[in-house]
Formats: structure tokens, sequence, C-alpha cells
């Protein structure tokens, strides 16, 4: 039995690249950028009106107003958004101009309508305070050709979405998702479909990884297997050869029935670790198929008549929902972001309430979480065990109460993996 | 001009109820439950074994401690799990039980297999210390059939599908979505594929906002419309038949091309109220096309020659790209979850660094959140204005800082708006 931070140190030293793909840009928000998205042309690209107003020329305004000559100025022409730039030919003169717009030539200041009256195509001017250039978005002032405006490993979301459009991104490089098979076992187990017999009860925990998957844009199949021995074998070699992640869930403990850890072993696949010194998910299964070297490869196309240099992963959850939840989000979350190359920062709460926990085990305790005055604020919610799945209802996070001691006061702070 | 709060009172008036459809159960991540979902029996349904090991009589155990006779019970059988019942037929014998198993009849107590020595047939107990009942998880003990499990209005995540499964809810009752289109205006913009000329930018809101209502599972259409007056009322004429919600970006401030609030009012869509004391965001425009009565509604059926009592929903977001992404989160977000009846917590965070602010104006200040030691800390990124679309990339939500005062202090609490 390993330590919490052995398992996720093993975790993350078998972490895999799946390669790049080119997608279009308004379907990669969730994935993870794998190009450095740089500025096409200077931004604004050009000096942009942000006000509806006239523009003038300053110098212009500046010595009228130090002469005390009216502050008049004949509407020469319109400068609308999306128009190619035009000039003010006589500086006395204005032009009206729409935000959005290219600043007209031979101008450099904007007064918004509010600050003018028009009035037979003359602009009078009702302020005295102006500032040169004031209400122009200067060009290249956000951002120059060619600099960097997001960087490769981020996450994309909509604040990104608008950037890749702007810069004309219609395609854009993402990291490749895993091709994943979810695998239930467990002879209770009937469809959702189905109505249970006494003592049986219907499949969740597929359903549930299914969903944690589907957080980070990751589609997968499921598949169900009796508990027999030969046939898990037979199946679990066929998903060896075509997926780079196997998801269990149960047949990893001590029972007659788990036949799980001695099939891996039969197979190749080598046990990094089993079973991690914490409740609720204790006899989690990890392990790896061995990348093949290039002699090794022959062969085995040799033997087999197919290529096969695929390592899969291996992650064999224990059987108990709250067990499968929470090694999800604790390890395959973590193995996921890494293999893509994205950081993630670790979250902190407050627990809201004393907590006694006697085993030397790392607990992950069931929490609510709550904002109060900018504290994340962490209420216990206390299920019946590792089988009490309704409990993750109420609940919204774990709290993960380290393995060294035994009581943990309300007002100390612990590292939570949220899950809404 | 009116205030943030008065903004939000009014579109948390103008909720919407758009009815319910029942859809496949393992779609519904994301999407909001109508209808509470109850336990169809007991939670667990039998009395299951929670440790694989051997399943005894504990009164028999008790006399055998008490009078120190040897610890070894004959083994019956096995119990797996899926397996029907069966019954220890002398309780002078054990039974063995795996995880998920029916607890045999004339059995109430389980030992792991970590404390049993098994030997030709027989299982001997090594330890003494076993209390009535351990490892086993009593039939009903979490839920009851017919206890509520999760609650109607319910966002549903991951936790929820698993509880779903369980009870068999292959279908289930959510919260229908709005039919939304999104429209840009802007004779300056041209397609993401394409090559601006200079005076030129590509169309981006759309998209962004396209992303937002994607993170509420809301599918959308998206138009462009040219900034001509009777192009756009001939197009949005339309659109107000067809759609729940429109939301527009750009043409709502002052502008001569801006003619949306005029077209607004000339197709009878009323407005609540435009421009809101915020910065960005100021020129949002926002209506509602009344609900007819039914008397109204047989004259516009004869008039028109097609039935309409849809109310439609106009957010007319200013053209900035940050004004049209804060508003979205600010406002339609709320308008969303109030009218598919989801309670949002509002969260708050602590400001990082002294900030001032001098317009009497509600800020929606970008920053980067960070979490030290439980605290939500925001620290302010200062972008270019709300034409600075890059800076969005930068931050990862808004604080909302008041309108009552101009400077702000390290340590003081306010409102975000979290968008990743």
């Amino acid at each position: 039995m390993i330590s919490v931070k052995e398992a996720k140190n093993i975790i993350l030293n078998s972490t895999q690249n799946f390669g790049i793909e080119e997608i279009p840009f308004i379907k990669s928000v969730g994935r993870v950028l794998k190009e450095d998205i740089l500025a096409d042309r200077d931004f604004p690209p050009f000096n942009r009106v942000s006000m509806d107003g006239i523009a003038i020329d300053f110098q212009e305004f500046s010595s009228r107003l130090r002469s005390n000559r009216p502050l008049n100025f004949k509407i020469e022409g319109i400068q609308p958004a999306g128009s190619k730039q035009i000039t003010l030919k006589n500086t006395e003169n204005c032009i009206e101009v729409m935000t959005g717009a290219v600043l007209p030539n031979n101008t450099n200041t904007v007064i918004r309508y509010e600050d003018v009256t028009i009035k037979n195509g003359i602009a009078t001017i009702n302020i005295d305070k102006i500032k040169d250039v004031q209400n122009v978005h200067q060009k290249g002032k956000d951002e120059k050709i060619g600099d960097l405006l997001i960087k490769k490993n981020t996450k994309i979301s909509a604040a990104e979405i608008g950037v890749l459009a702007t810069v004309g991104k219609s395609f854009v490089k993402v990291a490749k998702q895993p091709k994943v098979m979810i695998v239930s076992t467990g002879d209770e187990l009937v469809g959702v479909d189905e109505i249970p017999l006494e003592h049986q009860i219907r499949r969740s925990n597929v359903f549930t990884l299914v969903s944690l998957l589907e957080k980070l844009n990751i589609p997968s199949e499921t598949a169900h297997i009796t508990d027999d021995k030969p046939i898990l074998k037979q199946k679990i070699e066929a998903y060896l050869q075509e997926y780079d992640v196997l998801l269990f869930s149960g047949a990893v403990s001590k029972g007659k029935f788990d036949f799980l850890p001695q099939v891996f072993e039969e197979l190749g696949v080598e046990k990094l670790f089993h079973k991690i010194a914490q409740r609720p998910g204790k006899p989690f299964w990890f392990g790896s198929t061995a990348s093949l070297s290039i002699s090794e490869q022959d062969v085995y196309q040799n033997e087999k008549g197919n290529k096969n240099n695929k390592k899969t992963i291996v992650f064999g959850f224990p059987g108990n929902p709250i067990s499968t939840f929470v090694n999800c989000l604790a390890y395959f979350y973590s193995w996921y972001y890494k293999s893509v190359g994205v950081e993630v920062e670790e979250e902190t709460a407050i627990l809201a309430e004393d907590f006694v926990f006697k085993p030397s085990l790392t607990y992950f305790l069931q929490v609510k979480l709550s904002y109060k005055f900018g504290h994340l604020v962490a209420i216990p919610i206390t299920g019946n065990g590792s089988g009490d799945l309704a409990s993750l209802v109420n609940a919204d996070a774990f709290i993960q109460l380290p393995n060294d001691k035994n009581e943990f006061k309300s007002g100390e702070v612990f590292p939570v993996i949220r899950y809404r």
C-alpha cells in the first residue's frame, strides 16, 4: 500500500502524448491549445474611433480656445465603421465618426455627441476640457503584429474563442484526446432500463465516469463484462490493442471473483501500484503496457500480423460508487491534465467544522462548498461510506485530509477537489 | 440610465418558462432537472456485504469467545455479488461472501479476509475484536424507498447521473432550452476566413456568445446583418417570430448607423431599459415583445395567417468585445438561470491590490483568480478598455466594484463573475 503522494507521482510519471489534431475553432472550447496564437496585425489595426461623435484636429481646437474664437466646426463628411479612411480637407472643419471607424486622416481627437450641438451642418463643441487624441484607440495599443496572444497549452474558453476569431484562426491545433474504454464488472449489475431482482442493482459507475470524462471533452465507450476470467481476459486483450486508456470499476479487491489484477498480469500489463492508503478508494489498481522497442515491434508484427506499439494505461478503480468517483477526479483528471500539458492550480478550502478520522489513511471527505466574504468554506457532508451514492448529490467537492493526523479543526485549510 | 441593480431586477422580472422535455439521462449533464427523483427501492436494497471475507452469526462468535472455544468456522458455501441469497444451514459454520453480495440468511456479521486464515475448507478468525453487524451495509440505511434523492431544479452533474442510473431513470425531465439567435451588426466586420481590409476587422463577438451559451448547454444560431435599416427590420421581424431570445452585439449606441433601438421600437419590442450605469457595457438595450392576449392572438392570426403568441426577449449588447462578454455573463446568465429555476450562489473574492475608478459607474474589473489558503484572491488585469479583446485571455473573471465609491482597497471583498 502506498501513499496518495506516491500514487500521484507514479501516475504523473505515466503520462502520455496523444498527438495533435486540427479542428474548427468554434468546436475547440474545453480543448487544449497546441500552438501559440500570434497577432496577425496590430490591434487595433488602425487608429480606431471609440465614441460616436465628431473628429477634429486638436491643434485647431486649442488655438481657437486660446484666442477665444467660437468652437464651431463645419461637418465635411461622415466616417462610418467599415468604410475606407477619408481625409479632413480643411482642418477648420470636422468629420462625423462612428465607434469602430478608422479615424479620418488629418484628425486626431474625437468629441462625443453628448458634448456637441449639431445644427445646419455645423457642430458646436459645448465643453472646453478636451484632451489630445481622446476617444481614439491608437493603432497597435493593445497588441503589435506578431505579439503572443494565447499561449500554447491554454485550455480554450469563450475568451480565447473571440481572439481566435479575430486573428482568423478558423482551424486550430489542439491536443488529441485519448481513446478511452470504460468497463464495469460485477454480476450483480443490470442495465438502467431493467428491473433489478432483489440481489441485483443497476449499473451506474460507467455512466458517472462517462460524465466525468465528458467534462474534460473526452468521448468514451462503455462495456460490461461478466465476472468470468476467460471472458474478461479475451475482451481486455482486445481493448488493450485498441484503446489508450482503460478505466475499470470493480473487481480489484480481495473477492474470489476479483479477477482483474490477475488478468492484467497475464496480459502483460505492468502493475505500477495496487492499493493506496486512502479512504474511500483504497483498492485502486494502476498499471500500463510497455511501449515496445522497434525490434520488439517487428517481432510483434510478425507474430500477430498487426502492428501494435500502443501503450495503454489501465486505471482499475474499486467498484463502490464514491471510490470510483473520487479516484477518477484525484488521479485520472491529474493524469489527463499533465498528459495534454495543462497546469491546474490546486484549490484549497477552509474546513467549517471539526472533524475526526482515526485510521492512518488520507481521507477524501465529501463537502459542500460555500463562498463567505472571499473565503471558500467546506462543510462536511457525512454519508454512509463509499457505497452511499446519493450522498454525492448533497456535496460538491472532496476535501483531502492528510493521513498524518486524526483531528481536523474548523478553520484549517486543505486541498479540495471540486466536481461541480 | 439605470443602476446595475435596477437593470438586474428588470431582467429577473422578464424571465420565462420554456417548458419541459424528456431526454435520455446520459445526455442530461448540465441540464436542469424538472422532476423530483425518488428512491425506487431501499438503498442498499438488501443487507449488503461491504468487505470480501466470511459471514458468520455474531452470537455464535461471542459465545465461543466467552467460553474460550476455538474460532474456526467450516465454510458452507460462497455468496457472490449478483447471486440469490443463500442460507447458512448451521450457525456454527460460515459462508464466504463478496463485496456487493446479499448477506446470507442466518448470518449478520462479516469478517474480512485480512483477519481470517483459510485452510482445508475451515476459516479461522485471527482477531477477537469484532462488532455485531460489522462490514454489513444495512438495507435502507442510505435511503428508504420513496425518499427524495435529487430535488427538482438541480443542475445535473456526474454525481446526479449515477443516481439517475441507479433508480432506473433512463429518461429524465429537464427544462427545455430557449431557442436563441445571435446577431452581429457592423459593416466593419468580415468573416473569420476572410482577410480584412485595413478598415475592417473579423467577426468575433457572435462566436464568443455561442461559446458562452454552450457553457449553459444552450445551442444557438448566428447571423450577421448589414447596417441597413430596412434590411435589419425585415430580418429581425422574422427572428421575433421564430426565437425565444435574440442576442445582438453592436448598433445600440449613439452612432448614425446604430439603428437597433429604433428598429426594435418600430417592431413593437418594448424597451425595458437602455443604458446601465456601468463600465464596460453601458449602452446595453434590453426589451421584450409582449405576450398577446387571447383576443389579440386571434387578430394577429387573421392578419398574418400564422399563430404567434411568442414572447421574445431581446438583449442588445454593445459591440465592444469586453462589453458583450461581461453583459452576457452578468445579465443573460442571471436571466437564464432564473428562467429555468436554478439558484446560483454569488461568489465573492478578495481584491489583491488597491484600485481607483473615478466615474460614478459600477466597474466590472477584469481579474485573475488565485486560491491562497482557502481565500479567493482577485488580481486586477488592466487592459486598454472595452475594445481590448486579448485582455480577456489573461483574466478569468470580473470583479464587480460598486458605483458609490472611487477607491477600492486591497483586502476588500466584492462579488466576482467567473468565466473559466
